[in-house]
């Protein structure tokens, strides 16, 4: 099932994402709530075509706090000590664990503002995993319990501020830092996502990874989180990116793509 | 003007806080909304005397985000290398900015609970900026404008997780590490507000401070933070504790004092 928040002449809902059998197209199935936290639901009869006019996809989640996870592939690793961006070589043994604010929440096709106090601002195309029920002390095996579901995320990161701030508040959590979409999709093969990223319509095949690689998986992942801090209905988890990152500059095209999800798009602007 | 969270019967509520003439007792005017963002309440006169059976005081807001700053007082950052926490025997020029989540808050006599992987939990008594409206790229001068008010905030800290993990996520964002209150007091004198901190009903010295000493002082966290994250009414930034930090043990009842605001008072729990 893929769950979608989309506006329709500026009022916001939510759907569900169904493709049509006779036009093969994908259309958004107007619901009268809140799909999440267990609550009932009914469509209210509305469809729109994805591209029909005052139609527009939203971020499907607003979450009340979003994790992230750094260094959590070993390619992603290197790659960091080899751009000059580290000084570890390797992975870190520990979750390293940072948190994004809500306010740093755009959806598809909203642009990403580059900070004036920036000159390095990198992608990090990456699964996002979203929270369906209130997860405390959550053991790992019981953590997929707790999952709503699966959309794209670009962990925008200000590469030259992050170097510079012992905290990463400023280079993760900046405005706009965090593009979610295309939609929640509720299945997915996610102990083998595979993850790749275009920018200005090039396949960047050194951003391409699966979640295969993942040194600590989803299940830890919810696991380690719920153990200090109550995750609710709602809230993200950055899974890390596969490998390298890049630099986007304004009027770039960032595209993250999820087999299994879709597309997330997103257009660079400078600082204003 | 004070404004405070409360719950009767369960039931939460807005009220002011208005001393009455006669008793020269304080006691919670209920109000019909919430009187954050612009809103429009009234009283719905109902008045309840703060130990009245079933009124309890409530965290005067749940923010959508909670900005702190690190060593943000000299005599802070000193104790901190004194005491071995950091190989930095002075205050960091920029601003050192961390994140809480919302679910860190909790209220006036809620219980402080250790997470179990931590043996060394600290306190830190602070004044508590509250935002009152949107603020973005706000300059110094204006900064003052976007405030609705100030509370006490004890910024709990885990002092041996914080040493283990380079970010702060664990450390500074586990359940029950942002305990606020008592209320939002929107007149204080902030550019010397007194912090003082008592443990066990013994007042700690070394502990107290006056936000004439903070190193980045409220107008520049404000034009700072909202110079890369946008404010909403509510968020909370937490200006830095003054001078020595020492541990909470459970059973501890922790005392955070502000002239003009109040206390807040919380005890220690181990963890569960």
């Amino acid at each position: 099932m893929r769950i979608a928040r989309f506006s329709h002449n500026d009022v916001p809902q939510y759907a569900f994402v169904q493709t049509d059998e006779n036009d093969g197209k994908d259309y958004l199935v107007a619901l009268d709530g809140y799909p999440l936290g267990g609550a009932q639901v009914r469509p209210t009869g509305e469809r729109h075509a994805l591209d029909e006019d005052g139609v527009r996809l939203l971020a499907p989640i607003i979450p009340s706090k979003i994790y992230g996870l750094a260094k959590n592939y070993e390619a992603h690793a290197r790659f960091m000590n080899d751009a000059g961006h580290s000084d570890i070589a390797h992975a870190p043994e520990e979750m390293m664990i940072f948190m994004k604010p809500s306010t740093a929440v755009i959806g598809p096709d909203d642009p990403i503002v580059i900070p004036p106090a920036s000159h390095d601002m990198n992608f990090e195309p990456e699964v996002a995993v979203v929270i369906g029920r209130i997860a405390r002390n959550v053991p790992v095996d019981k953590a997929m319990d707790y999952v709503l579901g699966y959309t794209c995320v670009n962990d925008v990161t200000l590469r030259d501020l992050q170097a510079l701030d012992p905290m990463w508040t400023r280079a993760k959590g900046f405005d706009t830092s965090c593009p979610l979409g295309p939609w929640i999709q509720t299945e997915l093969d996610w102990r083998d996502a595979k993850i790749s990223f275009t920018l200005n319509g090039q396949d960047v095949p050194e951003a391409s990874g699966t979640t295969a690689d993942l040194i600590h998986g989803i299940p830890e992942q919810i696991a380690t989180i719920s153990s200090f801090a109550t995750l609710l209905p709602g809230d993200v988890i950055l899974t890390g990116t596969p490998y390298a990152s890049g630099t986007l500059r304004p009027g770039d095209e960032a595209v993250v793509h999820v087999e299994g999800i879709g597309d997330l798009r997103n257009v660079v602007v400078g600082g204003r």
